[in-house]
């Protein structure tokens, strides 16, 4: 009989297929598990899938005596209680690398559809105002890449593959870190000093307590009135409101977000900025990006239930 | 007194401020100069300034008996019927390069957006959609970059721009051009054999009557279901009717357009597509290509009119 594995966030259908084949999947599909399933169920479930994201807690791990294991499907595990986990001698696995590629991706489509304000452009086109020569200040040519100082906020896979992406428009690359790294770019000591010098920062950094809305007013004043900001990494690092502020009051130049304070994000204020992109959380969200994921998240389970360590597992929590 | 100078199309005011601080401009704003200026007015015209694309033909010429020097702003000089320019003895200069960063720049933004459906995903967050969790077909995840091959056709200045872009997002790259370059990238022999290989075809070829229509049904086919193209060169090299074709049978994946057949481009069954990325010939529309390809523009007049060799001279014209 397969093993029975608790899907705690709400994925589409067709992630969830080759897992299903090997193993027995109670979905609560994004509702509260114990809506969905008795607590008799509950009790037996061993192992869980979640979004990293998704906020999970001592009280829905007390649900499940015998969870052993929670598995996030993705690079994140930010919403989990690790301190709760660890309590419980719950094993915690992620997806280490397996969206980077696709992630840095989204953060250089959003940097240059910012920057060269695609939606904006595309409407002009499709609307018809380009072939009216129907006047649009928000057309008027802007500074492009070449010579750009990018920030790049955290030096992990995502940030590095960024980096190296970023470095091929013929810009000049920085980085803030909690340490040096061993890469070619100028290393700054401080988000301040980083954002200080740049005028494009890219958010790669690791969400958790101590990066909470540490992108606040005073860092996107410094980035001054030519600045972009980029945020593919989570909502939870940017100071949402001072961000609307900064582009109410142009202090910035724009901004490409795929990631919000509150996912998913419905429309208000940010939705009004048209020097803003917006994408609905799709860092990771290519075929090869899910195929590298599904690997992990298979490889996790199987270990776990086969009595080892799991090999993508988080360290330290 | 000021040596007078024509400007023959349509250009932003802003773009002639510089040049009209140090000649006299006679603007007829895109209309037909005879329209808007005397014979005796355009009698005395020795240089005159063009958009490289706008048709440019003997009978224009010859209402300009003086004319020397015919100075393009921009790369392009498709528009010139070079061998009546060259029967008149008129020196024919442009600004070679001076766009190529910002024109790469936009072929990658086309392509990333094109590849991860932006404007689709920038209007499932703006209007609500993805907050009501209503499905959107277009939003599933498709093949992102990595392991992709990418065709470049054309290995000028722009297309080895775009080529050592799209190189950094862990892709494969190869070109066909007329004549095989020293470039780290894979060479193919013929345009057919590159779209036969690849998955993204970037056009950044110089148009001509060569390449005129070259990107036919053939080509669109052999690129596949799976394939994008991109063009940010001209139009003409792209068979619209086919690519619409083409777009309507999903015999391709998707297009990111710069450029078109008829200019500026009206609303038509292209505008209809989701998949299809539109920008309104913006590539060398930044600041810095802006400041490069005046530049370029001043120093071609003035070299012509103290009698020396222009300094950006298309050559063979």
């Amino acid at each position: 009989m397969p093993e029975k594995v608790l899907v705690y966030s709400r994925f589409p259908k067709a992630l969830m297929l080759r897992i299903g084949e090997r193993y027995e999947l109670l979905d609560a599909a994004g509702k509260p598990p114990a809506q969905v399933f008795g607590a008799d169920q509950l009790a037996d479930i061993r192992a869980m899938i979640t979004a990293g994201g998704t906020p999970l807690g001592a009280d829905m791990m007390d649900m499940m005596p015998k969870l052993g294991a929670i598995v996030c499907y993705g690079t994140g595990y930010d919403g989990v209680d690790l301190a709760a986990a660890a309590k419980r001698k719950i094993t915690l696995g992620h997806s280490p690398g397996a969206n980077a590629s696709s992630v840095a991706d989204i953060a250089v489509t959003l940097m240059l559809a910012a920057i060269r304000r695609l939606p904006v452009a595309d409407n002009y086109v499709r609307s018809g105002d380009w072939a009216a020569a129907k006047p649009s200040p928000m057309m008027r040519p802007q500074a492009g890449m070449r010579g750009r100082k990018v920030g790049v906020y955290g030096m992990g896979e995502i940030g590095r593959k960024i980096a190296a992406r970023v470095a091929s428009f013929e810009t000049e690359v920085g980085y803030f870190s909690r340490s040096r790294h061993d890469v070619p770019y100028q290393y700054f000591p401080s988000l301040e000093a980083l954002t200080e010098w740049c005028s494009v920062l890219m958010i790669a950094v690791r969400a958790g307590g101590d990066t909470h809305h540490i992108v606040n007013a005073d860092i996107l004043r410094k980035l001054g009135k030519d600045g972009y900001v980029v945020n593919i990494a989570r909502g939870s690092v940017i100071d949402q409101p001072a961000l609307i502020a900064a582009l109410s009051e142009q202090t910035i130049a724009g901004a490409g977000l795929d990631v919000y304070a509150k996912e998913p994000h419905a429309p208000d204020a940010l939705s009004a900025f048209p020097n803003v992109v917006l994408s609905p959380h799709i860092g990771g969200h290519t075929l090869e990006s899910h195929v590298a994921m599904q690997d992990c998240v298979m490889a996790n389970l199987a270990a776990y239930f086969a009595g080892k360590a799991l090999p993508y597992e988080v360290r330290g929590a």
